[in-house]
């Protein structure tokens, strides 16, 4: 792991993904200050060594490299450019990441207010889930300026495994939106093909395990299907994000004149999850909407 | 390897996945005995020490295990049950393998034709395409008795790598149906997720290096996304025959009450592509109805 020793960095966002996350900056020998819209994450890495910032123009004010992990894209745009936003606070030459899920569209937007402010932005969004974020092994899909990620490649070898810099702004996103529609569709064609074992009188964990030495094998067959067999649904991710995703990449689509017949299938199938109950479950459980 | 030396075999059906299936089992020591229906590719391995036979009554009579590698079921079951088919040279403690993809009510209703005559079946399809029968590292999915799978052991390890005894007769092709379903559904979410980021701008190759390192990836995402990138779809495994695999899961689906509806809409894309005149490339050229 590379040293982050005696370097400011903020990080605004400590959710399921942002606290392993900041955790494991620490560990680096980073000096973290923290912001979350519910104070009581903050308070509760304050007490790990971190410091609290009142505002995300506070984090910016503070440090020279601002971490992003919210929710989604409104709350990206709040983050950035509310009156107490880190573009506010923004310095010349500090550096922007947004390592959350947002549309390429606004990533594209948000990167030109940052550069306004003689700053830089880079789109770094990753795939790995909790369990990534923890093991510091998340993939990590980076978007901007060669200068820029190169400075943020310290950072991110800290955080994640498999790091590429895909292109320019919003191409990280892009790579991301990529990344859900396969992770969707894998979910829902293992949930077909176990269920379609269980059906026909097979024991769907002998067929999950044949399956994994063929061209079916995935790490979704791995560690979605175990969650189908063994029917435990803690997230993960959850069903309601990856819904979420998958609605952003049919907008890209949308807005290329692209048809995802597919994709646009599995979410109306989430649709059917969310709407029996399913939202907070992680997204394996779709299974239940197949095997009804 | 384990030696086979000295046993006879016989083997029908010297096809793409056929002809190296016969070669590895003559370099692990086996007699072959071979036929095929047209008799230019029994003549080609004639010539390389093996023995040909003239009909699959002819390949019973003169050993005591016989597979099959035809390319359906009504092929599968003529062979068995025509007058100069398997069954009427079967010889009592026989054991007939059929390796091809068949159905699964086809399967058990001919394992009980093949017990009538004191011998044994197993159904063993396999995953892995012609590159894992000339590797001999085909994943294998074997529904049958203990003691017939048993027996069939050695021979498998001959010919795969991940060999799975699934449960009784007809699990195999249970298990072998629901890899269809998962490498057709990956196929085409590879397909959508690829012709996103092409349109987007980013570059696909890109995004498939990216996206490997996290939870999207697979065995397709590696191998059939690298000649969707490519754009080269010598077969592999054709479409022709991934759309039939898909309307034979279906066919078992609808039998046991179930809707797998993304499987239903993967099969329609294949019908697009057949009909565009694709059927007889690599199933992953499926992206070409996603990128058009």
């Amino acid at each position: 792991m590379p040293s982050l020793q005696g370097q400011d960095i903020g990080f605004i966002g400590l959710g399921l993904m942002g606290r392993p996350m900041c955790k494991n900056l620490r560990l680096a020998g980073a000096n973290l200050v923290i912001y979350n819209r519910s104070r009581a994450k903050v308070d509760a890495l304050a007490k790990q060594g971190m410091s609290p910032a009142s505002s995300p123009r506070e984090v910016a004010e503070r440090t020279d490299t601002v971490i992003m992990m919210v929710s989604d894209t409104p709350a990206v745009e709040k983050v950035l450019t509310a009156p107490d936003g880190v573009i506010a606070g923004l310095k010349p030459g500090a550096l922007v990441i947004d390592m959350g899920t947002t549309a390429v569209q606004a990533s594209r937007k948000l990167a030109g207010e940052v550069r306004k402010k003689g700053a830089e932005f880079i789109d770094a969004p990753v795939s790995g889930g909790v369990v990534g974020a923890e093991a510091a092994s998340l993939a990590i899909m980076s978007g901007g300026l060669d200068i820029a990620v190169e400075r943020a490649m310290p950072l991110f070898k800290v955080l994640g495994k498999n790091i590429t810099h895909v292109g320019d702004v919003g191409a990280g996103q892009v790579a991301k939106a990529a990344n859900q529609v396969i992770v969707g569709l894998t979910i829902g064609a293992v949930a077909e093909a176990l269920t379609l074992a269980k059906r026909s009188g097979v024991d769907p964990a002998k067929v999950r395990k044949a399956l994994q030495g063929g061209f079916a094998a995935s790490r979704v067959l791995e560690v979605h299907g175990e969650r189908m067999v063994k029917g435990t649904f803690e997230p993960g991710g959850k069903a309601i994000t990856q819904r979420k995703d998958l609605s952003q990449a049919l907008d890209l689509a949308q807005g290329l004149g692209l048809e995802l017949p597919a994709t646009a299938l599995n979410m109306k199938l989430y649709d059917r999850l969310i709407e029996s109950g399913g939202g907070e479950l992680d997204h394996s459980a779709l299974i239940n909407v197949i095997d009804t």
